[in-house]
């Protein structure tokens, strides 16, 4: 890793003009630094988290003094800050000249522009969190649903890695008594006891197991839920679509920053987001289309979706059988019967898990929604389980319940203590490598830490 | 005005994703709805210019709490903020959604959305700033090149606006001296020595002129420097224009939030921009364009330009009578003499009042640079003289000339003290409607403040 004693600085708002920008220094010198470029008050005199106001100051090629912006300092002293070490931020207007001044200005007084995520990564390396934390801290960052935002906040506070470390640690004192017998061998005593490691191999492959099965969940939050609207093209799809997006599409858009394309096929229910999958396509094509040439992409939607909403006709006669190819896919199926508005009688069925509506009416449509998401997430987001949403957790979390399942055929086959203990390490070392309790690869962390923006 | 006893809140960073990002609450109330909505130290209790960690809390749809994000709070009490209010600033983390969600966790407590400039509007009204110091707030957050900061900056610092407060109080005094006369009309004294005032309005118009045209200056300082290239087809404008391009490139790409399209025909010199006209054309075109249709284009570029370079080839004889049409712009031309690497010898007559470069071999390309800058700026930016960029300054300006004509007219026809005080009177108001010393029309400050981003 580049330097970790220089002190680092980095513009840490978004790109572009806004009202007020901020320049995040940090390190041993960054307090030295921002008094070198800083007019006002001494900053070394200050105590922690107070707030300055000043001039940020440069030599021109003439090596007159100028003014190169008025600015408010934030005063942050290790080890309360960030990222553990002293980290001073500079709060000035939001132009991406001025920001880039005040940002050169600093690094001509000996800053080093900071990598992507080195802010986060010193946070981490100075023990402020873990890297399930700083893991989360990205993730929040890029939360494009409430669900989002509150699995990162949750994964942020250190929910999940807590009890995982509280298992790990009753297994790190088990290899401790299993590497003590070794030392022992000759004499064939017994430190560590079996029933008892087993009974926490059990703990952990229940824990491990229930948070292999979040990341499901965990994925869907992250990257939304995928629908695919299938029926005939006079089953009411573009109506049914324009029904479910209406509402919302005011909502989603009042968030600056995220496009226009992508707002439109997205559905926002209760917090988490529903992709329709291909909307576009389910527009402009026809039934022909899934009669002919088309029935091979609706497949695949189908296939990849994790909702299929299977729109009929209530006026038709039901004629399932242009869907059989579904079959496969049932268990994704919602059924939603369309037009009942124009039905004489409500002949509302409710043994058949049909539901009615009238997309033209917007009848029905609250419900379909609520349906939608008790098929996607349940109750899952209510109680206070963890949810995974990272594949690099997700990875590491499948080698752990391996390393577990060899652990208990160890057992079972009462190998020696010493391919035991072997196998108990490999344990260890994925279940650290989600948190970071151990040394991890250079490259391992290059990759987590690369993904962040630069300036966090 | 809407309601300026509200607390208004706005995000004040850039739109868009960043590391960090910063809601702003100002107004009365501002610590208290910081505090109902906060998760931490009791805000109320804290000193001003202080820092504080905790989390944003919000009631979900179920009325449970729920953590919005984990923030800095930092606290800046009346007066001694940027609006003259209370002012509350929440760094939180830089996701549009998260952001988003902790403006709302505001306005629901109590905020009301900011308007475009209402935090500068509101400093303006506390007398915090004055008009054009308020104007150079939006003038820096636009600064597109060092020298529009530098004249910002200098705005912003007050620079401008206490030489006109000076003698706008000199000339109050005299009004009523004048307006006291009226009131011993019948006696025929005379309290406003007649000299003084004339000495005054002297001065005055001596300033004001000189404001106006630092106008010019200032304009260009603001917008850039236009610069028409013309010459023959094979005189090589296009390697001119790339030689003269070339270096800055690099530069001026590295500030985000420029567009690549602005950029390729912008140059900086010494920090203030130079645009090259219409360089599409020049590049497409070719002398057949000139001599045929395309001259009434290449005129309009003279016309519009600052400066004209005038391109001819060393190698071959002079024609000058292709460009007698230039005649009229003859103070706008910087005559350059490309491909002096293909001469024999060197045959620079320095006489002619034309530069001799190779575009090709990047020979005098820094000469023609500083030749342009000189052509355009000369001195101006290394004085201390006072530059004015604001249009609407320039229409007051004027207005206040004409109603000084006006005093020195008044004056010499010896008008009744009446007829003096209302021509007084009227180049106050146009003096002060330039601080905003005045009572403004709502109007006015509306047209002003609009200009700003929301947050600012």
């Amino acid at each position: 890793m580049q330097g970790i004693q220089d002190t680092i600085a980095a513009i840490a708002t978004a790109p572009g003009v806004g009202a007020i920008g901020v320049i995040r220094l940090s390190g041993a010198a960054a307090i030295t630094i921002a008094d070198t470029i800083f007019k006002g008050k001494k900053l070394a005199n200050q105590q922690s988290h107070t707030l300055h106001f000043g001039h940020i100051i440069a030599p021109n090629e003439k090596g007159e003094e100028t003014i190169v912006d008025e600015v408010v300092i934030s005063i942050f002293r290790n080890p309360k800050s960030y990222t553990g070490e002293d980290v001073v931020e500079i709060s000035g207007h939001g132009s991406p000249l001025v920001l880039n001044s005040i940002l050169n200005t600093a690094l001509q007084a000996g800053a080093r522009l900071a990598l992507p995520g080195e802010f986060t990564q010193r946070a981490f390396f100075n023990g402020k969190i873990d890297l399930t934390q700083a893991e989360a801290v990205a993730d929040l960052i890029a939360a494009n649903s409430t669900a989002a935002q509150q699995t990162a906040l949750k994964q942020l506070r250190g929910g999940f890695s807590e009890d995982l470390k509280q298992l790990r640690e009753k297994l790190i004192h088990f290899t401790a008594m299993v590497e003590l017998e070794l030392d022992f061998s000759e004499e064939d005593v017994e430190f560590a006891d079996r029933s008892a490691l087993q009974q926490l191999v059990a703990q952990l492959k229940e824990k491990v197991t229930a948070l292999l099965q979040s990341f499901r969940l965990g994925n869907v939050i992250k990257n939304g839920v995928s629908v695919a609207i299938i029926g005939k093209p006079n089953a009411g799809k573009s109506t049914l679509l324009n029904a479910l997006l209406n509402e919302e599409r005011a909502i989603v858009s009042d968030i600056a920053g995220t496009t226009r394309d992508t707002i439109e096929e997205i559905l926002n229910i209760n917090g988490v987001l529903f992709r329709l999958i291909d909307t576009a396509g389910i527009r402009e094509h026809s039934m022909d289309a899934i009669e002919n040439q088309g029935i091979e992409r609706s497949k695949q939607n189908a296939a990849k979706a994790h909702i299929i909403l299977l729109l009929t006709d209530a006026v038709e006669a039901n004629d399932d059988d242009s869907f059989h190819w579904l079959e496969p896919y049932r268990e994704k199926i919602i059924r939603v019967r369309n037009k009942v508005d124009l039905l004489q009688t409500s002949e509302t069925d409710p043994s058949t898990q049909t539901l009615s509506i009238s997309a033209k009416e917007k009848t029905g449509i609250e419900t379909l929604k609520q349906l939608m998401y008790q098929h996607a997430i349940g109750n899952h987001l209510q109680t206070e389980n963890t949810i995974i949403t990272n594949a690099r957790h997700q990875e590491a979390l499948q080698h752990t319940l391996q390393s577990l399942l060899d652990i208990e055929q160890a057992m079972s086959q009462q190998v020696s203590g010493e391919l035991l203990a072997l196998d108990i390490r490999r344990c260890l070392y994925f279940l650290g490598s989600i948190t970071g309790n151990i040394e991890l690869d250079r490259d391992i962390l290059g990759a987590i830490f690369s993904q962040f923006c630069i300036g966090k």
